[in-house]
């Protein structure tokens, strides 16, 4: 019988431990392990308690190929920054042995789904963007904007970003980000995205913002706001005009953007492929320069897992983290 | 902004924490919350993972009036004694604060779940059989039963135990509880049960054991092994002859020994009460000394929360909790 331990990684650590690199690399993995049936996702449990109008749930899932199981749990308390000063997204992961059913770990959940989010859309502009690709358009400038934007940024040699948002004011967000990458920032209205190789959306919008005449051949797009009944960031025209991956081929059609697309019979579940297998070679990613690749993000618990046990590893390694008998 | 710490509690202290009387009052309380509407348990999430022949899920829930929330994760890996030494059922269980959602508590679930699962019993016992209870029959004496019997033997003055197992060389565990109460065992065959006015079943069947004209009038019968599609304790006759009572409508009607009577039309959703309206004075509970009377328990994430709950306090209050920093 092991000795058992509890390894426990808090929030504030996490910034200091977990690079963008490590969660592409963790994100990456988990998406092909899915496409090879090697890891799945478990029912998404999501509950409105009833209490300070919170959403609260459980993303669950298992990774044979990492050896990951477990959940992350937490959700959404919209008053938190008012009366507690925290911030109103709050999570937590749990790890557990495969072998045993026993938890091995805690770890903080905020700032890692914050850059596995980034990582998702990164991962699909690694895969399915054209190579030349130079002009970043971004729609949307809030705090999860920066995290896609310094991501992306990562993944091709761009000379220059353009961005939009609802609420003008807030594209110095986006403006700061390029700058530090040393590139030009300029905003632009949604027919500027012509200009666009890459187009990364992540607003909370229940209506199309993006439409398919703002879009040009050959860009890839990554819609990453979508996560919930009845959320649209594109003309649902555009999915008709592109060709469709995703994280999850359930969760697309029922609560990410494709659910609108689907909906109105412009395209079917069959026309939605997950991006892990191009990440495997199953499927051959983009066909041509002129073709429109879009990816439709809505987040599943293998990211937490996957990026959690990143955390946890670099955690033990370099003794931060802190280890508890069981 | 409050200072943010996580409370262990490992499993390993529980027994020296969780008293049968803390246990019974939680389950009671929480079992009062669910009647009033005021607690709910989620979807419960349960899955064959592939690996290890392993069952493993979350059950979540939300008690308003304890301000409990929180899931209990985990589950059944068939090996584990064999391969590591450990017993096979492994679980934990993370309270989270309603007012911000962030995590609160990890308590070690598996020596709570034999404790909370011996309250419901005897939470039925007390609030369902006749006061002049004096015979208490047992069906089935595995590790479980002995945490059953002995819970029950603390609601009324029982004066003697008889038992029966497929097993029979099992019994001895059942005589030892008996006696450490100071009460005579009886080994008996299932006919024998007539005899006894308090029953509890808690075997792992999948056929009927007890049958309809194995209980005399005036019996109560809590039947507390049936947790799963196809599981089966007792004769559907015997519901149909019973008032029916249960922790949760759903669960009973669905996966615990009601199923069984409802799929074959014996009884219906609505003659199925839970044992909370009873605690709340709602249902005036037991109607006559001829009535027979079931519990049919199920098990709901609630119960493992309100303990954990319980636990915590005690936990704090003596300083035998790990508190970490998050």
């Amino acid at each position: 019988m092991s000795q058992h331990t509890l390894t426990i990684v808090p929030e504030g650590l996490i910034p200091d431990l977990l690079t963008r690199d490590a969660s592409f690399t963790a994100v990456e993995k988990v998406f092909a392990a899915m496409a090879a049936g090697e890891a799945y996702n478990f029912p998404v449990v999501r509950e409105a308690i009833g209490h300070e109008d919170a959403l609260y749930g459980f993303k669950g899932g298992f990774d044979r190929t990492g050896g990951v199981l477990g959940l992350k749990a937490g959700g959404y308390w919209p008053n938190n920054l008012d009366k507690q000063g925290i911030i109103n997204h709050q999570s937590t992961v749990c790890l557990f042995d495969p072998d045993t059913g026993r938890v091995t770990a805690m770890v903080g959940g905020n700032y890692l789904t914050a850059l596995r989010t980034a990582a998702a859309s990164s991962v699909s502009i690694k895969h399915l963007a054209r190579k030349d690709a130079k002009v970043l358009g971004m729609i949307g400038a809030g705090h999860q904007a920066t995290f896609q934007l310094r991501a992306a940024l990562e993944t091709h040699a761009f000379e220059k970003v353009i961005g939009w948002n609802l609420h003008p004011e807030m594209l110095p967000n986006l403006a700061k980000v390029a700058e530090e990458a040393g590139l030009p920032f300029e905003a632009v209205d949604l027919p500027g995205m012509r200009d666009a190789d890459v187009i990364i959306t992540i607003t909370s919008s229940f209506a199309p913002t993006l439409m398919a005449d703002h879009v040009s051949p050959g860009t890839h797009i990554a819609c990453m706001g979508t996560d919930t009944k009845g959320k649209q960031e594109v003309e649902a025209a555009l999915l008709a005009r592109a060709t469709v991956f995703c994280d999850e081929v359930a969760q697309s059609i029922s609560i990410g953007e494709a659910q609108h697309a689907i909906a109105s019979g412009l395209i079917k579940e069959q026309d939605v492929t997950q991006l892990g297998a191009v990440i495997n070679g199953a499927h051959k990613g983009r066909a041509s320069d002129e073709e429109i690749t879009l990816f439709d993000g809505t987040g599943v618990g293998l990211q937490d897992l996957a990026v959690s046990a990143a955390i946890v590893e670099v955690a033990v390694a370099n003794g931060t983290a802190t280890v508890v008998p069981l």
